[in-house]
């Protein structure tokens, strides 16, 4: 065997030794069970420090090209092949067979549901989407945050990028305490638990309280990214129909006396789909019910902060002297949803055991962000874009409506949110949902079927508007094509 | 009633209509069913615009002061006081009995298992701790992270700070493609998903192909954050002895004869919490049993680039053929956890399973640290963190190991790792941990007891030592305080 070294190259000696005896063993120069000779020898042979070869040695031996078993360690063996990129490789594994059942079906759910990046066959180039729920990032305010980043950087040593605390930066969720009491809600930074988004705090819930033969009571219409993990955790649903007051409690009434109900999932604001905000006396009926079953409310403060034409209640959470309200809040409707910060207020004993959960799904969240986000507030940045939001999106709603009630035909009814993004509609009865899409497409826009917001319905006779990514010519323009749609739908053509 | 404006005043006009009502019912100068003055009416009284009155009233009936059913627009009403905060407040809700019985688990194990943060009654002070498996903050690169925080700013526009794609920054999936072909992984950036850390793959993994009926096989001991995931889903775990070269292989092949197994979870270097390091041939071996049964192996790389003292083999996944190896990866180890950002690479299928389900349960994870990551790498800094670490810790375990060879009694017995962080202690069979932890603590210091590390055991004659933490005196002064422990227990003083 011929191994060549080069003392001038820059790569060690012992790596070039594993080369030259990988080369040889692939190109079949050494055979399998041949020996190498012995450290001692070849470091002799090849005139260098006797580590050296054992090094190489130890590695050959690491990598499967040397057999490891005493008494036989320069014996060349056969060894596995890396396996080289093939995109079409199939796997031995039956991924969908060995998934659990409610696994296969979310699995199919994501698969399914895609409203924010729908599958478009050949549709205009200057398609306006006024499905989406995220903030128009043209108003995320770039400058603050680039300079709240550059003052958290400024400031922070090693302990900004270690572990957090499991409940979130404290800072941050003393700042969120003092924010929300501005909404009436009383809460120590010791009942907040900071999550990823508030999405993350419903499968929390989903995770901790769904039992068997329980029940989970939600709004139908209701926000469609609950349903899917609701059904993850097999949890039934008792529907409660919104009405235009908000869930009806009568119903809900029946509901909580029927069957065991792990929790009540609600939106009180500017309710998604359907824009609906419900009155105090609604919300206090509701407090009621849910204290005499001694059944939680969760609450959905999503867009709590948008309440830019005044006249909105107080949330339920304020009037919680039971301590049965569980409110999630977050960042990602008026600020920067990438950031992934949400939170949650409840009794300490629910926080705890939420944490609990969180802790090992994922340790903590990122104390980074929490910081910077922490900062963004404490400047007086997050007031002061929500002004800028409220004068803008005032602007917007009210547009919006006008716009609706001139293009879209007297016979399509829809909701006057109190603020918010989402206004829902409602087609005449004998039209149905069936080709609304399809139809909308061909006019150049994109509206959210009803369907996503009902757990089981395959029609609906309504769609969401959401006006939050748009401006004000590209709502007028999307409002006025979707107007045509529907009077061509109407029309029967 | 008497309504007091100040016209000069910055509060607007309706404000002080709406706290002057609300502090006449407050104190009891306006009864319940009282009627207010129409607003034409309280117009002129007050000689202020109707609007004004209007946007008062309707914010009083919003806030539920005063009714708002038709025909009783302006009656007072009685309305739920908002709730002060109450540190005693007791909740309605039995938050233990409502919840379902693996979250009932969960959250004792969460208030019993905290290694990281032992409760200590009296200590001494400068109390040193070989427990914890997290780098030592005084290695982080804080300059360059800042450096790259910097450029991601100066580049960045909102898209950093939208969602971004469920799976993870492309970009950031493309270099860690990159980096894994290093590792003898051929993966394209669509086999890969970003998680939140390694442990959020983890638990996707349970919550996605744990089903009743079948087991999970497990290394014992193994990683203690995978036992309370695996309780959580209710899994039965089929435990397989740790021995000095990996997992018992023929137990580990009568346990997929027996049972239906999930999936096997492995840490074939630098196990945690054992430090051993398998061989290739044990790697080959592993795999062929688990391709025989057609089960998957889940390979948990957390510390892949921690092999500072070469003569590592190459992952499992890098001979992986049959697509059935579920590679974790994680940035924690060698640089920030707090950034919390791991991955997983593994065939297409599953890769878009666990997608589906971090899609539903946090929407998506944070792309502006993603995109930090990504320049962090990109720029090289990755890399030269990795061999100031390698040169570091080679140093650090060689002490480590000397250390204990001259401190620790004779009849102790320990693991020699071939990188990574941790050490593994067996004491004499008579002593058992005992009192293990208090001794260690009379000493002044903290070491992590093995029964962390078993799914089921009360007691164990194990304990694990980690150096990521400390410098070279403070594992010198920690071994020895650890061997002075040691020695009395032994002699049994």
């Amino acid at each position: 065997m011929l191994i060549r070294l080069d003392r001038n190259h820059s790569t060690p000696l012992y790596q070039q030794i594993i080369d030259e005896v990988k080369h040889h063993i692939d190109r079949g120069a050494l055979d399998i069970g041949h020996s190498l000779p012995s450290s001692r020898k070849l470091a002799e042979i090849l005139g260098v420090n006797r580590t050296t070869v054992n090094r190489a040695y130890e590695e050959l031996q690491a990598l499967g090209f040397l057999s490891s078993r005493p008494g036989s360690y320069h014996r060349v063996q056969k060894r596995r092949k890396e396996v080289a990129y093939d995109p079409d490789r199939a796997s031995l594994i039956p991924w969908s067979e060995i998934s659990s059942e409610p696994a296969r079906q979310i699995h199919e759910m994501f698969l399914r549901y895609s409203p924010e990046q729908p599958r478009l066959a050949s549709v205009p180039e200057d398609i306006i989407n006024i499905s989406r729920l995220d903030l128009d990032p043209r108003l995320f305010p770039m400058t603050e945050f680039k300079r709240c980043t550059g003052s958290v950087l400024a400031q922070s040593d090693a302990d900004s990028l270690q572990y957090g605390d499991y409940r979130g930066f404290l800072p941050l969720r003393q700042l969120i305490a003092q924010r929300l009491r501005l909404h009436g809600i009383a809460a120590s930074s010791e009942e907040i638990l900071i999550t990823n988004g508030a999405q993350q705090a419903i499968d929390l819930l989903c995770r901790i309280f769904v039992r068997p033969n329980t029940k989970v009571a939600i709004e139908t219409p209701t926000y469609a990214n609950i349903l899917p993990l609701l059904k993850f955790v097999r949890a039934e649903m008792a529907e409660i129909p919104m009405t235009d007051e908000g869930m009806d409690l009568d119903c809900l009434d029946s509901a909580l006396r029927r069957d065991t109900v792990s929790f009540v999932y609600t939106i009180p604001n500017f309710q998604n789909p359907t824009g609906i905000t419900t009155s105090h006396e609604h919300r206090e009926r509701l407090f009621t019910i849910c204290a005499k079953h001694r059944v939680p409310i969760v609450e959905d403060g999503f867009e709590e902060d948008m309440k830019y034409f005044g006249k909105v209640p107080l949330p339920i959470k304020s009037i919680d002297e039971s301590n049965i309200v569980i409110y999630l809040g977050t960042f990602s409707k008026a600020l920067f949803p990438g950031l992934r910060i949400g939170w949650v207020t409840a009794d300490r004993d629910c926080i705890s055991r939420m944490t609990a959960v969180k802790r090992f799904s994922d340790l903590t969240s990122s104390q980074f962000v929490q910081m910077i986000m922490h900062e963004f507030i404490r400047q007086g940045y997050y007031d002061r874009q929500l002004k800028r939001l409220h004068r803008i999106f005032r602007k917007r709603m009210q547009l919006a409506l006008a716009k609706m009630d001139a293009c879209f035909p007297p016979e399509i009814a829809w909701t006057k949110p109190a603020g918010g993004y989402t206004i829902w509609v409602k087609l005449p009865a004998k039209l149905g949902e069936g080709r609304l899409h399809e139809r909308m497409l061909q006019h150049g826009v994109i509206v959210s079927p009803g369907t996503y917001y009902f757990p089981h319905k395959k029609k609906s006779e309504y769609f969401r508007i959401s006006i939050s990514r748009l401006n004000e010519s590209e709502i007028g323009e999307g409002l006025s094509r979707a107007g045509r749609a529907l009077h061509q739908m109407v029309g029967g053509h």
